[in-house]
């Protein structure tokens, strides 16, 4: 049977969602409560491979059990099994066709940024501090270039196997709420590092350090075009959509 | 000369604003940052006295120096100085007539709490978590109740020597956003620990386990008839206001 478990974590106390020598991950504490509660191995897959550090406000997994009943108060149980750093929200039985990685047609992810010159305590670890003020303007135009059909090469960082890099980001956007400030992009699907990439580069862009417009950077198809990496501890993947039951995939 | 610093905190780090035998306290990190760069011994007061593990989104302190010139960057050495859960957003000179608690008009706290059957990681530290559904209509009729001068005595937690309990409450109400819930709270002044004997009262209110009503409970004018008091990490002083310029205090 399969079951698909909707998550939030912070990012902050695992070497990310994937199994790593070095580290404790969230598929490992996923698959370890999962196989307490069920007596076997469980394997557990993910709807994406998020980096060390990066938080996970919506993340769905799908783990296979060899039994066709489930435990009473297996929300609760799981719960109680794993670290406080992760919360299952939801599980469900799903068919066998479910994957949650391929079944998702789109997926948002947010970056936090304060910008003011002083720190904030009460966001610390959740949110990239950025002391010099930012041209919002500007970085709200080069999020919009980024919306549509391209191959984000220049966006995508070295280590990466994937050779197709043409993704269709849907929505771009840069909203404020007083001093922080959040990055929302929706694609049909991410490249290793694309959304750290495109903040370093509006956040470059907003301190006017940027002597290439987005649509240059992007016809370039090279990563050494775009600028730096912005820190995980802005990113949060923020929402995984799947077809509704009867749309078609 | 009297200088009025505008600053947040995390309170999970401290024993409180109030500098205590046990552990470190705000008013002690700012005193200690404030005479290493004033070189004298510089006293330091606050707005109000928050507990343990209570948060503050802006808390207002005053410091007496005994100089008229202002080093540069005062803002950015004195941050550079202070432990990362204290931040200061700003500072400027007063007059003599100003005291961050006695010249305070009114003060708003915010009482942050998480209803959902699981924990919320990104929120851990920042929050209570209630597992159990809340009846939030009958939460904001309770809260209504709250408005106006009232005596507040049901309300003081034992350890104070306040006698004169009446307080004016201008805002009480409960806003929600998803599973988040907040009660914001308006006052001339607050008692001991009242926001969090009230958050306490209105969560078993929205538990059906309170058999009186607020009228009542203030009417008896006795502690032991108002309910729980809820723990400190849901509590953020939210805002501290000063009569503008020119206006009568």
């Amino acid at each position: 049977m399969k079951l698909r478990l909707d998550l939030s974590y912070d990012g902050s106390a695992f070497c990310g969602f994937q199994v790593q020598k070095n580290g404790d991950s969230v598929q490992s504490a996923l698959c370890r409560a999962l196989s307490t509660i069920f007596r076997e191995d469980v394997p557990v897959s993910g709807c994406s491979r998020t980096d060390a550090g990066v938080h996970a406000r919506h993340f769905v997994s799908h783990a296979v059990i060899g039994t066709d009943t489930l435990p009473e108060n297996l929300l609760k149980s799981i719960n109680a099994l794993l670290p406080d750093a992760i919360a299952v929200h939801r599980i469900e039985v799903v068919g066998d066709d479910f994957h949650a990685r391929y079944s998702a047609h789109a997926k948002t992810y947010r970056y936090y940024i304060f910008n003011a010159p002083y720190r904030a305590p009460l966001y610390a670890g959740r949110v990239l501090h950025v002391p010099k003020p930012l041209d919002i303007e500007a970085m709200r135009s080069a999020a919009e270039e980024l919306i549509g059909t391209h191959d984000f090469k220049s966006f995508q960082s070295a280590g990466s196997k994937v050779t197709d890099s043409v993704r269709t980001i849907t929505d771009c956007r840069i909203l404020q709420d007083g001093e922080l400030l959040y990055l929302t992009v929706t694609a049909n699907g991410f490249l290793y590092r694309m959304v750290r990439n495109i903040a370093g580069t509006l956040i470059d862009i907003g301190h006017h350090k940027s002597t290439m417009t987005i649509s240059e950077i992007l016809q370039k198809r090279d990563r050494t075009y775009a600028l730096r990496c912005a820190k995980p501890e802005g990113l949060y993947l923020w929402q995984v959509d799947y077809p509704e039951k009867g749309e078609s995939e």
